[in-house]
């Protein structure tokens, strides 16, 4: 993306385009480096600038400031750069799919569309290559809001390919707005899997010097070759500042905050592991790798919707959606519960068979309808409680259990059977 | 509620009723008391008893326990007795909704039915006339869930009465599923507070030692009499243990776990005060009681609806609802996102007159739709992004703006404004 407003002209003025070597001048300080380019999220008055050791650096340019052409771009060589080959260490297969983590790679590269091949990703955190034979390639290149369940499919076929032909782990940098749906998606469709998937993001582009991106890569690469781990895991920052990451299990974390670099939290449940530096350390029990081969059963029916009740919730709604779809999540409120009108609306969706689950709208905690009587009329309407499972991760099972069977006792049993740790056997009601 | 099962038989064989005086022979140990009803919230094999003390304690039966009748219940005067009026203390109005808080009140009592007048409330937790001259009332006495608009507007005109006629504050027992819309909808109708308007309930009925009720009612009977707060707040407990309650704002408040007692969280904010025994500290700014009177602006739009997207939503289903409304809260992902398709779908419903609003799924953290291409998109389709504001707040917002005024310009005027204390001043992103 080009720079844009007073920023742009001064560029343009120099004669400067993205790639360029260039010198800024402000406040009697003289910068050298080349132009990365604009991205998104950047203030429009910074330019971000690729120093010669391979920082990047944001600089804000005032009236003061001055821009001078040095030399003109290079061809671009990033996409033919091969990636070196190290038999010695483990092989880990890096499948891009895109979000601010890729944007991330647009910025060192200088090349001003997102991640066009997957090396670039890893050469702008050549740290990798010390921890693992990289093999990488770019899957899609999309903002996470516009995935769907092909996607999902894609990816999990892609990462058991890649365990199934020796790779000791998989990573999937994705964007953050919905990771936490492909996480649970991948976590039904890969069974025994041979080593972690893990999906890492960033909150902040490489621009901004709070940039997570470097550290949550290092840390899902870590966990690939450092860990016996065999389950699927979003990997992201602990805490806001860089102390350590967080592993979370695929079917039980959310994104729980529009911006922060540790908007990732496991709910009911704690982070499965703590990487900080070298030094992983798991905090419960987690599924180690198999012998393999992974299986991939990523049949999926999208006739599934999600909802959540609410005051004044229109039941006629609920009844329209029911009409269209085969399974409907419903996410209660406090123990699970609707309204009595609600309730009525449920029973007519059972009776046409409509398979409706029932999670609550609190995310923590779980549901139980045995303690009031309008859970008990739910159950008697044929709604199925699915204890402490997140509505995010129940939308996801239910289009799965859907897809490996008709029968709806098959999958009432399924959605009831702990398949991925989506369901905590420990209960706190 | 009666006992059924073992329990019920050995009560049977008995010849007691809920209400009679028994004594109740458990390894070796005798206990005498009034046999309290049974509970939806209550494990089958136990019996509560009102001791002499006048503290309920549960007795899990097995089968050496005995069961004696002592003497059958009088009867019922609880309804009879008149609150004592003291003008020495200042006047707390409680306007009983129902909910488990009110079922607390069943216990005490022995009456089969929750709180058939308020007084029975308050006469269950007697420190409250240690605090304030208590005029109770019950409005209504239903679960939380079935909690509709008009519920809202009619609680609203009856607190506002209670100010108007001198009451220095208005405590509203409600169920906990719904009372952080409750909240929220009284803060919009309700303004110029000339005091506090405490919503108060309790995640566990009190034959559980756990019970939250009476520090929860002193707490909000506190916030009522020894501060100048003008706002409409919940007040629960703090933490999981019995330390503290805090006083949530109204718009700001969420309910967070399904069972824990500190359930409710003040979200992108913190907790307005925080109420330790007879110690109240205000840990934020907020709004002072007025000298008056209050003024009740409660015309909703009933025409409103929620939703959340998600991978796979069905822009479809988007589309036939929006085309039954004037108003749509969309929870997008992360910033504010939805899919590409949506923001289609966003387009042409706006174009056809519905005010469509965002926030975020993750609850925690502000909408931001100027980073992405996708918010960009979403602005130009006519979606108006609404900073930190929380999904279940904003939709009762939107409803509340619906009715004030038909014009777009109008209501988008009132959704930015902080009425509230809905929109935070600092923004996260």
């Amino acid at each position: 993306m080009r720079y844009s407003g007073q920023v742009g002209q001064s560029l343009v003025d120099a004669g400067v385009d993205v790639g360029d070597e260039i010198e800024v001048s402000r406040s009697g300080e003289i910068y050298r480096g080349i132009l990365m380019p604009h991205h998104d999220f950047s203030n429009p008055a910074i330019v971000t600038l690729k120093l010669a050791s391979g920082y990047n650096i944001g600089l804000e340019l005032g009236n003061e400031s001055k821009v001078r052409l040095v030399s003109k771009k290079q061809a671009e060589t990033a996409t033919e750069r091969s990636m070196p080959v190290d038999a010695s260490k483990k092989k880990v297969a890096f499948l891009g799919t895109g979000g601010t983590i890729a944007s991330y790679v647009d910025y060192r590269t200088g090349a001003v569309h997102p991640a066009k091949s997957a090396e670039e990703l890893v050469f702008s955190v050549p740290e990798l290559m010390d921890l693992c034979d990289v093999k990488a390639r770019v899957l899609y290149s999309i903002y996470s809001e516009n995935m769907e369940v092909s996607h999902w499919q894609e990816l999990a076929k892609a990462a058991a390919d890649e365990l199934n032909s020796g790779a000791a782990g998989v990573i999937i940098p994705h964007g953050t707005d919905t990771m936490g749906f492909t996480s649970a998606a991948l976590s039904f469709m890969l069974r025994g899997l041979m080593g972690p998937v893990v999906c890492v993001g960033s909150q902040r582009s490489s621009d901004r010097p709070s940039s997570d991106a470097t550290m949550n890569l290092l840390a899902a690469a870590r966990i690939c070759v450092d860990t016996d781990l065999g389950e699927v895991v979003v990997v992201m920052h602990g805490d806001v500042s860089d102390d350590f990451c967080s592993a979370h299990r695929g079917t039980k974390v959310r994104k729980m905050h529009s911006s922060r670099r540790d908007a990732f939290r496991s709910v009911n449940m704690d982070p499965i592991a703590r990487i900080e530096g070298p030094n992983i350390t798991f905090a419960t029990e987690y599924s180690k790798r198999t012998a393999g081969p992974v299986e991939v059963l990523d049949k999926m029916n999208k006739r599934v919707s999600m909802l959540q009740f609410y005051p004044g919730f229109e039941p006629e709604h609920f009844d329209i959606i029911a009409g269209n779809v085969n399974g409907m999540v419903v996410a209660g409120t406090g123990l699970g519960h609707v309204s009595d009108r609600l309730v009525a609306s449920i029973r007519e969706a059972v009776k046409n068979g409509v398979f409706v689950a029932v999670t609550t709208q609190c995310l923590q905690g779980a549901v139980n309808l045995n303690v009031y009587s309008t859970g008990r009329d739910m159950i008697s309407a044929g709604a199925v409680p699915l204890g402490d499972m997140l509505p995010e991760t129940a939308y996801v099972k239910l289009m799965w259990a859907l897809g490996q069977t008709d029968a709806r006792e098959e999958v009432e049993k399924i959605m009831l059977t702990n398949i991925a740790g989506e369901i905590a056997s420990r209960r706190s009601v």
